[in-house]
C-alpha cells in the first residue's frame, strides 16, 4: 500500500497539510493514481463522493445529531472528512447538511482545515440530501464549480473508518458493473413478524447480508435513476443500489468490506468509536532525549523499558524530530536529565506547536525527570517540577496534554528497574487514557 | 421497579451477597416474586436460563473466545451471570462451555460467587450447546439435582446488559404463547446476493426485524423441537424460534428489546461494553469526611462543587457507609482535613476491605487533602502524604483504586473556589478512567 497507513492499523492521515510536506503529498497523490490504474486495470475514472449528513440522531439519544458528536473533542464526521481526504484520486466531496446546520459544518471545515469539500442543503430524507448532492455535481447546474464525476461514491457521515482499499474496490467495480457497495455478514438472524407481531419467518442467515457503505456509482446510472424515481421511493427509501436495479436495470457487483465499516448508530458505538481512535494514535511513541551519545544513559534504559513493556507500540527515539512529526506520531517522552530543567521539554514544545499536528489529535507529552533521593530531597525536586503546570495550561490551548513523571534513580540495578517499569506503566497509562483532566500533573515512579 | 436499579442506569446487583444483606435479599426475592404474578396477570412460573458459551470468538480477531475476554479486569460472561442472578425468579442458570474451558468457568464462578450456576459441555455448534443444557434440566437425566422448569430462558453469554424487564416480558410472552423473542429495527438493509455476487434483491427494512436475546420458551416446546430436529439443523441453524415454528408449531410472540441487548461481537463491541460499564459504576460519587459538624468545612464546598460540576453524578455524602456500601457506590472521596494523616481514609478501606463491594467492580478512593502554602511549604507536604503509594499498593489487591489529591487552600474565596474546582477535574477524570497505572499518585489541585 502506497499511500497512508496500513488498513486499520493507523489513523487517517489528516486534512490540514503539515508544514513542510508539500512534496510529500504531491508524490504520495502521484503513487496512488498510478497504483489505481496498475489494480484496476483501467484509467483512473474522475471521483466524487456524497455524504448525506443531514440526520437528525434520534436513535441515539442525545440532541445533538450523531454526525456532530465529539469525539476526543472533535465531531464525528471531521473524521470521516478525513478519511475521505486522505485518497488523493476523491476530487470533491460533496456534504449535505441541514440549514441550521450550514454554519457548524462551515466551522468544523474551517477549524479542522478541510479540503475540497463543498456543502448543499440537505432534503428531509436521506434519499433526498443524496439527491440535493449529486444535482450539485450534474453539468446543468448554473455558477457550479464542481464538475460532473464519471464515478461518484456514497457514504455515511458516520462510518468514520472507512479505507482507501474498500474505496478503491467499490468505484473500480462500479467502472465496470455500474453499480458496487460494501456488504457484510449478518451478526443477527431477521425475521419476518406477522401484523401481530408474531414470528411469521425467519431467513437463512447465510442467504443475506447486511448492505452497508461506501457504494459506488457511474454518476450517470445513479443520477438517472434518481431523477426517474418516485417521491414514495425518496421519502421511504433507504437503499441506493435498489434504487439502481428498479430505475436504471444495473445489478450492482456486492464487495466484502470490513467490520471498521460500520456505522455510528448508538451511543454505544460513540464509545468504540473513541476507544478504536484512541487506540490507533496510541500505537506510536517518540523519545526525546537531552542527549544524543551515551549509551549508558539512564534514558535508554526507559526507551529499552518501553520498548519492552509496550506491546504493540512502535517506540522510536527522536533523532530526527521533523520527520517522526510528519509521521505523525502522537505521543512524546521527552528525558530531561543533563538539566534539572524543562529546556528538552520546552523544545519539543515548540517544535509541535510550529507543526500543525495537534489540530486533528490531543498529543500527548510526558516530561520525565529523574531524581536520586541521596542528592536532592524530594520534596524540593516536586515542588521544582511544579512548574510543569504552568507550561501544560499553555500547551492545553494548543491540544497539547503535558504532564510531567518524576522516575525515581537508585543506585541499585534491581531497584532502578523497578522505578523504570513503574515509570512505564504510567507513561502507557497517560497515552492510553488522554483524560485532559490530568494534565499538570506530577507523577512519581 | 422494586428489585434493581432502574433500567440502564445501573450496574447489575452483583451475584456475591454484601455480607450483611441476607435480610434485604430476601424482601427483594419475595417483592420480585409478587411482582411477577401482579404484572403478568399470572402465577410465577419455575424458570431456567440456558447460555450456550462455547463459541471460539473467531470474529472478534483475539485468541481468547469473547465471552472470556476481560472488561475491568473481570470476563464479559461474568458481567452476564450477574445481570441474570440478581433475578431472583430464575431458579437456575446452566451455562454450555466447552471441556477445554470447563476449569476456566469454575475459576470465574467461584471467584467471582457467582450462585445457582450449573455447568454442561457444550456441543460443537451452537444449538448443540443450547440442546445439552436442555437436557441437563429435562426430569430423565439421572444424578441431576436441577428439576425441570416450566419455562427456559436462552441468552447468549455475549448479551451483558439484559434487563429483567425484558427477560419478564419473553418469558410471560412464553407462558401465553409457547415461545418469545426479543427483537430489534435493522440497522442495515439486507440484500440478498445472486451466485456472481451481484445485487439480487434487497429487503424492505420496515418489514424485517433482527431477532435478538433473550428468548423463552415452554420447556416442553423447545424440548420436543430439539429432539426431533434434524442434524441439519443443529449444525448449520441459527434460530431457536424458528425450531419451535418447524418442530412444534409455535409462532413465537415477538417483544421489542432495547438498544442494550446488542451482542458483544467485534473488538469494538469489547470497547463499548467497557465503557457502558465504567459510566455506570460512575454514576455515584459518595464524599466521606472527618468532620460531621463544621458546616463551614472546606470539604463541604468540595462536595458542593462536586454536585455542581458533575452532571448526572449522584453526589452523597457518607453519613452512613455500611448503607451507602450496601447501595453499590463504587467512588468515594475521602476528605482528611483535621488530621493531616490518613486517618479517615483508612478507615474508609477497612470498611470497604470488610464488605464484599470490589469483588464486581475496581472501587476508586480519593484521598483528598488542603495544603495552605503559608503555613506549610509544598514540597514537605507532598513528601508526606506520598505515603499514600503504599496504601495504594495494598488496596490494589482487593480492586481498590486508591490516588491523592492536595488541594491548594487559600484565603481568598475566588482563588480557592479555582483550587475546588481543578480539584472536581480530577476526580472526575480518575473515577472516569478508573486506570490502575495511576494508582497510588498525589494529584495536585
Amino acid at each position: 500500500m502506497e499511500l497512508g497507513p496500513p488498513g486499520g492499523s493507523g489513523p487517517a492521515e489528516p486534512g490540514p497539510r503539515l508544514r513542510g510536506l508539500r512534496g510529500a503529498d504531491a508524490a504520495a497523490s502521484a503513487s496512488s493514481l498510478s497504483r489505481f490504474g496498475a489494480e484496476a486495470g483501467c484509467r483512473a475514472p474522475a471521483v466524487a463522493a456524497v455524504l448525506p449528513a443531514g440526520g437528525s440522531g434520534e436513535r441515539m439519544g442525545v440532541p445533538t445529531p450523531k454526525q456532530f458528536c465529539p469525539i476526543l473533542e472533535r465531531p464525528l464526521i471531521s473524521y470521516t472528512l478525513q478519511a475521505l481526504e486522505r485518497v488523493s484520486w476523491i476530487k470533491d466531496i460533496i456534504v449535505a447538511v441541514t440549514r441550521e446546520n450550514m454554519e457548524t459544518m462551515k466551522g468544523i471545515i474551517q477549524r479542522y482545515q478541510h479540503k475540497r469539500i463543498s456543502l448543499v442543503e440537505a432534503g428531509v430524507t436521506r434519499h433526498r440530501s443524496i439527491f440535493n448532492g449529486l444535482k450539485a455535481l450534474a453539468e446543468d447546474q448554473p455558477n457550479c464549480r464542481l464538475s460532473k464525476p464519471e464515478v461518484v461514491i456514497i457514504h455515511d457521515a458516520v462510518r468514520p473508518f472507512v479505507e482507501e482499499d474498500v474505496l478503491l474496490k467499490v468505484v473500480t467495480a462500479a467502472q465496470e458493473h455500474g453499480a458496487s457497495g460494501a456488504i457484510r455478514p449478518l451478526v443477527s438472524t431477521v425475521i419476518s413478524p406477522s401484523a401481530d407481531s408474531c414470528l411469521d419467518h425467519s431467513l437463512e442467515r447465510a442467504r443475506y447480508r447486511a448492505s452497508e457503505m461506501p457504494q459506488a456509482f457511474l454518476f450517470d446510472v445513479i443520477y438517472d435513476a434518481y431523477q426517474q424515481c418516485s417521491d414514495y421511493d425518496l421519502e421511504f427509501g433507504t437503499e441506493c443500489l435498489h434504487l439502481a436495479l428498479k430505475y436504471s436495470h444495473i445489478k450492482a457487483k456486492l464487495v466484502e468490506g470490513s467490520p471498521d465499516l460500520w456505522k455510528v448508530t448508538y451511543k454505544r458505538d460513540l464509545y468504540a468509536a473513541e476507544s478504536i481512535i484512541k487506540e490507533r494514535i496510541s500505537q506510536k511513541v517518540c523519545v526525546v532525549m537531552d542527549t544524543k551519545e551515551d549509551e549508558e544513559h539512564v534514558g535508554h534504559c526507559l526507551e529499552e523499558m518501553l520498548k519492552t513493556e509496550l506491546n504493540h507500540v512502535k517506540v522510536t527515539s527522536g533523532q530526527d524530530l521533523q520527520q517522526i512529526i510528519l509521521e505523525q506520531c502522537y505521543n512524546f517522552v521527552c528525558v530531561n536529565v543533563m538539566t534539572s530543567d524543562f529546556e528538552e521539554t520546552q523544545r519539543l514544545l515548540n517544535m509541535l506547536e510550529e507543526s500543525n499536528l495537534s489540530i486533528l489529535y490531543p498529543v500527548v507529552v510526558i516530561s520525565v525527570h529523574f531524581l536520586d533521593y541521596e542528592s536532592v530531597p524530594l520534596g524540593q525536586k516536586m515542588e521544582k517540577v511544579m512548574q510543569i503546570r504552568e507550561f501544560a495550561k499553555e500547551a492545553k490551548k494548543r491540544n497539547i496534554l503535558l504532564s510531567g513523571l518524576l522516575i525515581y534513580f537508585p543506585q541499585e540495578e534491581q531497584k532502578l528497574r523497578e522505578s523504570l517499569r513503574q515509570g512505564t506503566t504510567i507513561i502507557s497509562a497517560l497515552i492510553k487514557e488522554r483524560n485532559s483532566g490530568l494534565i499538570g500533573q506530577l507523577l512519581v515512579a
